[in-house]
């Protein structure tokens, strides 16, 4: 399945700034990404691209002088190559989580999991297999919080969106994130292009530690999770913003496309893709 | 300047339980770990030893089956080799931050930094350096914020302690880090054993990114700061706790102490060793 | 019925102190107090008791000069006359509450109405009678915040209560009254003596305006709701504290009780008032 | 002095909602409101008016059909008659506080007295007069809060600010109040029409019970404190907002006014009424 990918940021910048953009896709062994180009407006800008760490977010440190109109503009081609997973619906044990999947069990910004283990203890324990817990948490957020566009704002976190039960992606993917961590399944933010994402944006959807894979689960249920172009993954939006700035600067407009190549197929390939693993 | 240290925690383990125990002091350039033992009582427990990324915690994961008391004794000798630094004074540029520095700017579980611009911005921004800079916050929360054992909880975060004006070293800690990175300064925590603590515990100080380098804060000025041993550094006690708990266990004790062997020489280090970088 | 009701309350006190104690359980309609007496260890020192307004509250206000040991006790007798209640079992309209109850729309300290609505709207506004809301809310709290004493403090309230899950009597009442409000049900704290309480103490429910009757609810069903003598009403624990202490004093003993003087005599009335209304 | 004042807030109502408004200006010893018209459209909507026990607010609570466009207009005459006001700067000690000034102790929904105490008595407690304390409470604030239009919203509280060092009108009086209740010193909220206000619009300062009179105190500073036409006093925004709705209702447009009829004479009053208390 191939798609075009492109997302447009502008902004006023009122001194000189520095952004930190992550909205290049991943390269990773589900997604080939390919013809990726950047560019900027004005041209002559500073530039430097590196990764952080272990999170597969790629960075550009961007330096704009001060200037009444700044564009960057990135498109690709994403090719995803998904395979059905066959989980073994096991329990997970602590004990066997390997060390990279460990630090996706603790507290982070977002997602203060040191304050929701008794809620996620009695709600979600009791099921079976850790996939059949995963799914009850994004079942309970799916069915509790409602999605309303504008209603939280960057200091949003977890605890907020239990008690006010409304939000966005990002909020949704932050209290699934802190639930599964609160009985001990290493969950982790996903950041991404979506296919069929309408109005078309950036998305936010959490993976969760399953059987000895990072299994997506987007508790919005806005768009087929076989559709999703991953930009980074990390502890939570602390860490995978696709814009971080260092100055001054106002945002104008943020455009963002997702088109796939060959639409019938990817509407075949839904049955198949019931469970998903980006890896 | 040599050092032993040690550290004892027991525990009454009601069912079966995974501990991730992070009390072994870390293999740095700085300093230099040897005749490390670890002792468990009973002895009979599966232990795992893992390293987590660029954290340079060692973790010890341990299996306990239940039992009326559980004990893990860990000692050492530490070999510090600290040199006197000489600061270039600058003010660090967002734009210069290597990307390995760069995740030490986002917010995390304690530090929720996007609160704390406004403050941040004015009562510190102004200074020339940024060794200046974070003096100053150092010093603002040594004067407004009271040491009270026992004031707060795992749950205290940045925010409270600001509000509070009271807590304990990771509490005084979380502050600072929080307020660095508020006006654009990498800065992590610091956990490790402390010569002179009184009474003797586990420690924590936070470490700023200046002029290309990790400088020691430490905003209780408990104890000389040239006489830690660093056990981990990290983003904050989220992911640098001494010990993390899935299943049920109490805690029953915990012993810390910190030993130098040449106490004489120790005293007359202090004078060349005021500002102390850990690598 | 009558009750013999009695607190004892002790401190060590550090600096002259004055205290509001809030111990003398209110003459109501449904409620007669007689022999009350209070004594002080020492007896020298300076009592003026007054009234809050509408809130019932009797306040003793007591200065208290340094002492190692310092010591208040109230006794009283109380005669309960509860009437059985038969509610019209209508749907309140807020275009109909009396001038008298609109205040207790309002958020308090503990109980932030403003951050609840969506919760409270999707989950308990639904059914037809203003009964049967404030009951399902009294349920959802029962089944789901666990009570464990010592789990919370003077500064916890219903937002933390609602992600966390547990709490004390204070805490229940104060989710039960947030919730009512957060759908224009006009609701108030309830401080009180309970009788079979085990351990005994002071107790806190909350009352909610249905059919032009302030009606208890208990959420932690701990006791008889027959069984109640009121100290006192208000917004919520911030005005109806059993001891505000302005100095610095030590609690050192809290002894309370509640004794029946015809124990079978109560327990035949329980029948008849499942619904109470304490005027 | 006397001044006209008005306020003309409009609705598109989407459900039948009651409204209780609280923008008529109070009947007290320091002001004589006459002339008062009130006046809506549709002008067929059923009005009832009643005053909030000891709080002074006078409700207006209008049934409001479904309707594309509601409007409520009120206009008056207020004549201000203050006097100077000579303290006897003394301290306050509580155990003086008449009974209908201990209630503003207390803690309320957006003063989290119990999280302030610390800061208070260490920033401000040391001073010798209520009176000092009290103006350096307002002073610190308006020297580190930063007034910022549109910075918060109805959830925040004082704690936010004391954090995040930004706000409005009605976040300076929640600050100034807790601040105050925090070291003892009764404090309440003070909606009101305000001359001089620019943009023109509902203001709000706070009271302290200075030398047994409410001293007003303003720490926005943004307009002269004897131009000030009192509406309600209360523990805060919590019962003193000029608008409560319950349905579903958008504001369109709030326009507020307040023009002195005698500018000069204003003018002139205003070295004689640096310290004002509005009765």
């Amino acid at each position: 399945m191939k798609f075009k990918i492109s997302a447009e940021l502008s902004y006023k910048v009122k001194t000189d700034t520095t952004f930190f953009f992550n909205i290049q896709a991943a390269q990773t062994r589900s997604q080939l990404i390919t013809d990726e180009q950047i560019i900027t407006t004005p041209a002559k800008v500073k530039i430097e691209s590196f990764e952080l760490g272990t999170r597969k977010a790629r960075f550009l440190r961007v330096q704009v002088p001060q200037t009444d109109y700044f564009k960057i503009s990135y498109t690709a081609m994403a090719e995803l190559k998904l395979k059905p997973v066959n989980l073994k619906r096991a329990e997970l044990q602590v004990s066997t989580i390997p060390p990279e999947a460990v630090s996706y069990l603790f507290p982070s910004r977002y997602c203060q999991v040191d304050k929701l283990y008794k809620f996620a203890d009695v709600e979600f324990n009791a099921l079976k297999t850790t996939y059949a817990k995963v799914q009850a948490i994004s079942n309970w957020i799916h069915r509790h919080v409602h999605y309303v566009s504008g209603s939280t704002n960057a200091s949003t976190s977890s605890i907020e969106t239990i008690t006010q039960r409304e939000g966005v992606c990002r909020d949704f993917a932050h209290l699934g994130i802190a639930l599964c961590r609160a009985i001990s399944i290493p969950a982790r933010y996903f950041a991404c292009y979506a296919y069929q994402l309408n109005p078309p944006d950036f998305h936010a959807c959490f993976e969760a530690y399953i059987d000895g894979r990072w299994i997506l689960f987007d508790a919005t249920r806005m768009v087929p999770q076989h559709g999703l172009i991953k930009i980074a993954h990390g502890y939570d939006a602390a860490d995978t913003s696709f814009a971080n700035i260092y100055g001054e600067a106002d945002a104008l407009n943020v455009v963002v496309s997702c088109e796939a190549l060959d639409k019938r197929r990817f509407e075949k390939q839904a049955d198949k893709l019931k469970v998903v693993c980006y890896e």
